[in-house]
């Protein structure tokens, strides 16, 4: 348990002694990965060495995305490309968890497809059929499209969705009819609802998942983060204890919100996502709901643990 | 104010003078249209002969849809093709609504239309400018399409989102990113869910609002029904009495919700989206909302009016 338990405390402001006494209260890290080490395909400065070096320390590294665009095997290159020290076992990620949810419960029938090949391919692997990523656009009118282009597939045991930058008015239409039958599962890879840039905002999958929400007026089981089941195995197999792991994110309603539900140690850093005016605002609300998406810890961005970092492993102080 | 307030009295269960002492108890009738007048193009049985008896009793009566794809002068046409003795000035309807929303604002920079024609004719109609309706499908690479594609048009002041069967993330991504500033007004045509067919769920406007909201983090105005909106200039211009009003409806959260808002009397009619299933669980409920949703009175559908409607015009009971 941290001493900082949902205090928001600025590493920044802390001794090379008490940034040290923090780095032993932990064994394991967590970290998401865009906003907090990556953006845009570009490592965030120092966050490489930052993660390599709390590796070197003897910490146990994982990456957790909820990003279902990409599989293990693509993240792994990815992180390797970029400098980070990791393995494909040391990747979390939503497509991955997706395909290992339903192989666990010995899915036989097809999956229809909202999102990329970072889902088909994960299927993939573990033989799932599937339908095929890509666009599925309008043909016709919506009454030619009704009565002749539109087939529905009887075999559809999930409907899966993800990031889909193909998503459509006839893959809607699917979703919600075969949602129509009780026994198809209905399956999210992760909510996040959306990714600003600068002067524009991209929309993220929570935007398609709520959309197939309303329509087919159920609720889907989301399997990233800040849902505890991407983190179950984990803890299930002893490979972390929550209360020595350490959460690391830039998005607080679901890095910091997974830290959360799972008893773990966090860090929100401001290189993403949310900022410290946004924890002002959860500190200040009524709503116990929002008091979850306070972190222990804060760092404007990964990369400035370094020096404390180093120095606490040369051990001058401790 | 009706004597059955909120009790879901089946019609069929009353006498020729109970029947006629309802009748007697409105003088305006507005009414939905798909569910109730005619389901895909076809009128439904009776319904044409219930509405032009009502006229011909001298009850003013009004045709009020959520449906966004047709002008007010295409919903004539049908009306009158289907056997309904209507004029323009008795349709309501949210594109038209819309447009007059915005006029009624001085509204004079440009529309971003996720919709279609019906949207931005009544927008040409009132000489508001306004982007196409019609396909926007994604170019190239999500990267490509973000750097090369995606041209965001500066003199966009408002969004408006209603029914689109080529909804699209490249609309999706525009329609955020507009709307990332706070002086862009931000409105929806209505939120319908979606349309229950055969076999076959349709998303309706309500899912692409909600899609729409996610990602734009904001909520829209929203013109249609069950905000009284819709009903305020009938109202504020004494063309209607609301206590003396009958709304007639299929859908609760739309129709009877309207009504319960704008204190008109209500009358759910079976042939479309709700049955008196749902009633029975909205009566069990402790939600105080739900409870907005129950009818006064209830008809399996309007065209079993009919016989009642004769016999008490024939004066023998009254």
């Amino acid at each position: 348990m941290s001493i900082y338990k949902q205090t928001c405390t600025n590493l920044l402001d802390l001794s090379v002694p008490q940034i040290s006494s923090w780095l032993s209260s932990f064994d394991s890290v967590i970290s998401d990965c865009d906003g907090v080490l990556w953006i845009y395909g570009k490592a965030l400065n120092g966050a490489a060495d930052v993660m390599n070096q709390l590796k070197a320390q003897g910490k146990n590294i994982y990456f957790c995305t909820n990003n279902s665009t990409k599989t293990r095997a693509e993240l792994l290159t990815k992180g390797l490309e970029l400098g980070f020290q990791i393995t494909e076992e040391g990747i979390i990620s939503t497509a991955h968890a997706t395909a290992a949810y339903l192989k666990q419960r010995n899915f036989d029938k097809r999956v229809f497809v909202i999102g990329t090949e970072g889902i088909t391919q994960e299927l993939d692997f573990v033989g799932i059929r599937h339908t095929k990523a890509g666009p599925d656009y309008m043909q016709g009118t919506l009454g030619e499209f009704m009565a002749q282009h539109l087939k529905l597939d009887t075999d559809i045991g999930a409907v899966v969705v993800g990031f889909d930058e193909h998503f459509s008015f006839p893959k809607m239409t699917k979703a919600a009819s075969y949602l129509s039958d009780p026994n198809c599962l209905f399956i999210a890879t992760n909510t996040d609802e959306r990714f600003p840039m600068p002067n524009l905002v991209v929309p993220g999958s929570g935007s398609f998942v709520r959309a197939i929400e309303t329509c087919a007026e159920r609720a889907p089981i989301v399997i990233g983060k800040p849902n505890p089941a991407i983190c179950e195995s984990l803890i299930k197999q002893k490979k972390i204890n929550p209360s020595r792991t350490l959460m690391i994110g830039d998005r607080a309603n679901t890095d910091i919100l997974l830290g959360y539900n799972c008893g773990f140690q966090t860090l929100l850093v401001g290189s993403g996502i949310h900022q410290l005016s946004d924890v002002a605002q959860w500190k200040k609300s009524s709503n116990p709901e929002d008091k979850k998406l306070i972190p222990d810890v804060y760092l404007p961005s990964l990369g400035e643990l370094l020096p404390a970092l180093v120095e606490s492993q040369s051990g001058g102080s401790y």
